[in-house]
This record gives C-alpha cells, structure tokens and sequence, in this order.
C-alpha cells in the first residue's frame, strides 16, 4: 500500500493520476495548505522542502519519495510502465519531462502568481510570465503536431504536463490557436484514469481550488 | 563520441562537469546565445525549445537528448556512474535532481532577473525571488547537516545544485549563516573534473560571463 500526502493542485494531481493510471493501491492523506500542514515537523520529516506531494511507499521498506516529477518517475520504475525501460524513446520521455519540471511548471506558476496574488500590479512581469508561458505551449503545439502523445506512447512526461496546462485559463494564459495542444488536452481530458485522478484529493470547488493553487505556488 | 552544444551558464557546466567527471570523449560546439545562434532551424531540430546544453551521441544513433537534467540522467544510465542503478539511493539522487530543475533552477534565475536585468526595479518582486533562494539554500544547508553530499554518493543531484548555488553572488543572495551549504560547495570546487568543467566553452571573462548568464535566464 502506498500512502499519498496531497491536496488539490497541479503537482498534487499529477501524482492522484498516476497511481489511477496504474491501478496501484493508496491511501489519501489531505494535506491543507492554508493551515500550514506542509510545514509541521512530520510532514517535514518526509519532505524537508515543506511541498505537496509526498509518498510512502510500505511494500519497500516504507520508502519516501518527494517531488512530484520524481514520484511519477519512481513510480514508472516500480511498475515498469509509462516510461520505456531503456533506448532512446526512455530518454526523449524523460527530456519532455523535465520541460515540465523546469518550464511548464514555474513559469505558469508565475504567471499565476503575478496575475492573482502579487501584492501590487507589475504589467511588465506578467507579461514576461504570460510570453514565456505561451512560448512554452507553443513549442509542445509544434511537437504534438505529427504526433499523439509528447514522447511515444501516452507516459509520464503527458501526465506531468497536462496537469498543469489544464489550468492555463487561472493562469488567464490562452490555449486558442494551438490546435495540437487543444487535441491532446482532449485526449487526457478522456482518460477515465485522468479524470478520477483529478478529483483527489476531492476539492469543494473553485474556491477551493484557487485557494489551493495559491497556497501551492505563491512561496514567499 | 559526443557533440556538447553549450555556452558557459549554469546550465552548460552542468554538462561539461558531467562529462569530465566521466572521462567522456566529447566535442565542444559553442553556442553564441548573444548572436541568437540558439534559435537557429538547425539548433531548433535538435531542441524544440531553443535553449542550450544539447548533446548527441554518435556512439548511440546519434541520439539527441536536450536540457540539463535529462542529459545528465542519460550520461549516468550510459555509464552506470553517479546514479545508483536501484533502490532507495537510485530514487534519493533522483529526487534532489527534481530539486534543483523545479527550486534552485527557476528560482535563482528569477532573482538573477529581477536584481539585474528586468527593465524596472521591483523591489516586491526582488525580494520574493530573494527569499524562495534563500529559503532552497537553507533546506539544502539543512539537509547537509549530517551527510557529505546530497543523496549518499557523489551523485548527479549535487552537479545540478551547484553549478547554479556557485553562481550566488550573481543572484545577490548570501551563503554566508550556511556552514553546511559551504563546506559541500568546498568540496565540490576541490574536484579537479568539476574545476574542468567550468571552463568548458572558456569564458572570456566575467563580462562575457555575466553577458552569457543573462541571455540564458531572461526568457522574454
């Protein structure tokens, strides 16, 4: 049995998704990120970084993995799916992976962050984070456009992504004249796996949502 | 043989040092990121994303493999060095990787933007990436309170961390209050490959140093 230290963001999805996708066992532990749970003792114990999400794995040795990206990767290993066990298409998967790792996700979070939550209106760095974000879509609209999924067959560099380009329009960053994009989004969007994955931990609505991604991606 | 296409940033070393410490042939393709050489149709095909290291494996298929990380995961299965093949250490190492390619990467960046080349000072915006550096510093300073490096053996994690903690003055943030942070940065600049690696492309200076970090980390 896995146990899984979450709340409902984009990192915290990618990890609920995964485990889906897999048929793996889990337990759902609620992390609230507006009462700090990230930051206390034990949570920190696991991850010193005081971010969701976080695993326990009890079928090895109670093994700890934090970091979403590296969750998706440990788990891809223990399962042998959603990433090729070796040759080039392991690596094109992992390449498009740490696209997420390193762009996708601080630059969108940026975004977010300069368009809801930063304490005074600085035009020039949202738009610096918009561009970029944009940039960034744009170069996975070129790579889907002879292709279905971002590296081979559907892995884990697509959950990673996916997970936060769905909340683009938070990030009020457009997906219109991106039509590879627009189709792959469908794809995920119709994997019943996805879609569960997606409500856990279950969120109690938009507000709920905002709030979460706030917590998650505004640090300072 | 491998063909490194790169430019002296955080980024490049990373690559560079990986490669010295491997005892790796490889050639050096310099990427003048000034003259936008990085955004040639030729450079384009083997990263979609514009941005420098890339390598090709000519003892692989000529297998391309773009950003930092995912060459330095590859270089590490290729060789069996500097990742553990298995278990709990293989996932540690993997882990503090996803550290620095989500934390220290963007967010150092960030600083170094907003302190030097954003075209309107922002102090609201200088101190948030301030302090997320800061704060990433301080959990790997804590982190290395009772261990010589990262993730048990010298490892890829503690290549990607410090090719960018070593440019931290450039960032403005202190590492001084950080006893651990240092003495592992000590430790790494004693090794004679990593000492290598920094001079791969040579710089001609901090002028073309700073000339070069700049062009990397200002996205838009």
């Amino acid at each position: 049995m896995i146990d899984l230290y979450t709340s409902p963001t984009p990192n915290g999805w990618k990890v609920a998704m995964m485990l889906e996708e897999l048929s793996l066992p889990y337990n759902v532990n609620y992390i609230d990120l507006a009462a700090k749970d990230q930051a206390t003792p034990e949570f920190l114990t696991m991850n010193p970084n005081g971010r969701i999400p976080v695993i326990v794995d009890h079928d090895a040795d109670d093994l700890v993995v934090f970091d979403s990206n590296a969750i998706l990767f440990y788990l891809a290993e223990k399962t042998g799916k959603l990433l090729p066990k070796e040759g080039a298409a392991r690596h094109d998967v992992m390449q498009w992976l740490m696209f997420q790792a390193s762009g996708i996700g601080p630059m969108q979070g940026q975004a977010v962050t300069f368009e809801r939550y930063f304490p005074e209106d600085v035009p020039a760095a949202r738009k610096r984070y918009h561009n970029e974000t944009l940039r960034l879509y744009t170069v996975l609209n070129t790579r889907l456009s002879d292709r279905e999924w971002l590296a081979g067959e559907f892995s884990i560099a697509d959950i990673s992504n996916w997970s936060w380009i769905r909340s683009h329009r938070w990030a009020r960053v457009p997906t219109e004249g991106l039509p590879n994009l627009e189709r792959w989004m469908d794809q995920l969007r119709a994997r019943p796996a996805c879609e569960r994955g997606l409500n856990i931990p279950p969120s109690s609505g938009r507000a709920d949502m905002a709030k979460s991604l706030g917590s998650a991606m505004t640090t300072t």
